[in-house]
């Protein structure tokens, strides 16, 4: 009996020592725990999808231990990624919204752990342009980047998808230019991206950049126009960007230092 | 007996339970850890640093978890900073190499872990020029980060520091208009930096960006020239960015937009 008492009591010292050095070797500062939370995870460039860098490298398993909310596409310019309350779904070129698998992988996105700092309630927005005014002074520092989420009630939203590509993949201004367009009356949703700095740009697509996910979650893509009736707009400042490129030969060997603002107007619009 | 024996065991299922729960919460796939472990991570960018962002906001404790190799400035623009071999250190405006305080704040710097992916030999090298061009073919991908680090034998090597500043701060370029510059003749030591890509231009130095370390760590700075004898070169191919932006009014106020190459080429020579 005190044999095993004393080997039981061994067990847990030992137990206690290896718990002990590994609770050491994983100790963080809130510093860095605070910085690892308000991080961009961004994939790739936007410059590189503008050239149909479009195979994917990191997957929808490793994006979501990078953010909880986002944008972006999937493997092939497989349709419009949104990330929502740690969920990744796929807009594909049929309109509707499909939960992403796991393994999918991901050639441009950007996800962020969704934290409040900013909030106000919006009513009667005309169109996404105004919109985008009414947001504006959201930005309290134009050298930082936003995440945003809007949750609210649409008269109208116009979006569009992208259809999945294959190779030889042909730049996104030529798929853009016949992409299918969907259209909503009076839907709730949420509109789901980002405000990026001016400075930022061929890396990432300056001002705002959103996405449309519907309530039910069925339904949405990258955001054209809408008309909001009633909604709440959340931002969360970030000031740690993460830039997670690509290795493969499509990413190396694109050109990224032509300004391709217009191009990238063209896509957007 | 059996009563001390039970709370044992209890206590020791119950340690296990946490101990488990813990591990659970920490474990990370290899892709988490290797991208965590080959990533540059970066204070500020170069442009805010032109334009007078002395104020540091990392601490050197805080750099050191980021990396073990880099280069940047200390608070204040208080000398060049050199990070080799984990430590992290400050060769001030009289030229000396002084261990950084763990609690010195940095305004501008890159750092990474160090892990070598490709080593070249060189010898009998004429100048910092061509230095660049034997060393500029280990870049494979253009479109990624490289850190560098050239162990070697100089016949000659020339660098500079800069003075710590006080407010109303100077641009960069007003700084260096009067750097302290140094030379050294027939001196082992090191030259630590990084080679960036073009389109990250106002973010970071595009191309070579090195700082000089002599092997007593007593003496440095930011290099000028150099005649290389004989020595290795290794680089660190990287594809992850973090950026860690600053949240201070004067990064908040910097115009981050304005192409400042030339400032920049007047800075660095």
């Amino acid at each position: 009996m005190l044999k095993k008492l004393t080997s039981v009591v061994f067990l847990l010292v030992f137990t206690l020592v290896v718990n002990g050095c590994a609770a050491k070797k994983e100790t963080k500062s809130q510093a860095e725990i605070d910085r690892a939370k308000d991080t961009v995870f961004q994939v790739s460039a936007i410059n590189a999808l503008l050239q149909g860098v479009y195979d994917g490298e990191i997957t929808c398993s490793e994006l979501k231990k990078q953010g909880d909310l986002g944008i972006g596409t999937l493997d092939g310019l497989d349709g419009e990624m949104v990330a929502l309350d740690g969920q990744i779904y796929q807009v594909k070129s049929d309109g509707q919204a499909y939960v992403a698998g796991d393994e999918v992988r991901c050639p441009f996105a950007s996800l962020t752990f969704f934290e409040v700092d900013g909030s106000r309630e919006l009513k009667e927005v005309a169109s996404y342009d105004n919109l985008q005014k009414s947001i504006d002074s959201m930005i309290v520092n134009p050298n930082l980047f936003y995440a945003v989420r809007i949750d609210g009630t649409f008269e109208y939203v116009k979006t569009r998808s992208v259809p999945k590509q294959s190779r030889p993949y042909r730049p996104l201004a030529e798929v853009t230019a016949s992409q299918p367009v969907f259209e909503f009356n009076n839907v709730k949703g949420t509109l789901v991206g980002f405000w990026c700095p001016k400075y930022i740009e061929g890396i990432n697509v300056p001002g705002w950049h959103l996405h449309f996910l519907t309530a039910d979650r069925k339904q949405g893509g990258h955001l054209l126009d809408c008309r909001l009736q009633v909604g709440t707009a959340l931002v969360d400042e970030t000031a740690d960007i993460h830039l997670a490129l690509l290795k493969g030969s499509d990413f190396r060997q694109a050109d990224l230092r032509t300004d391709r603002q217009k191009e990238l107007e063209k896509v957007e619009k």
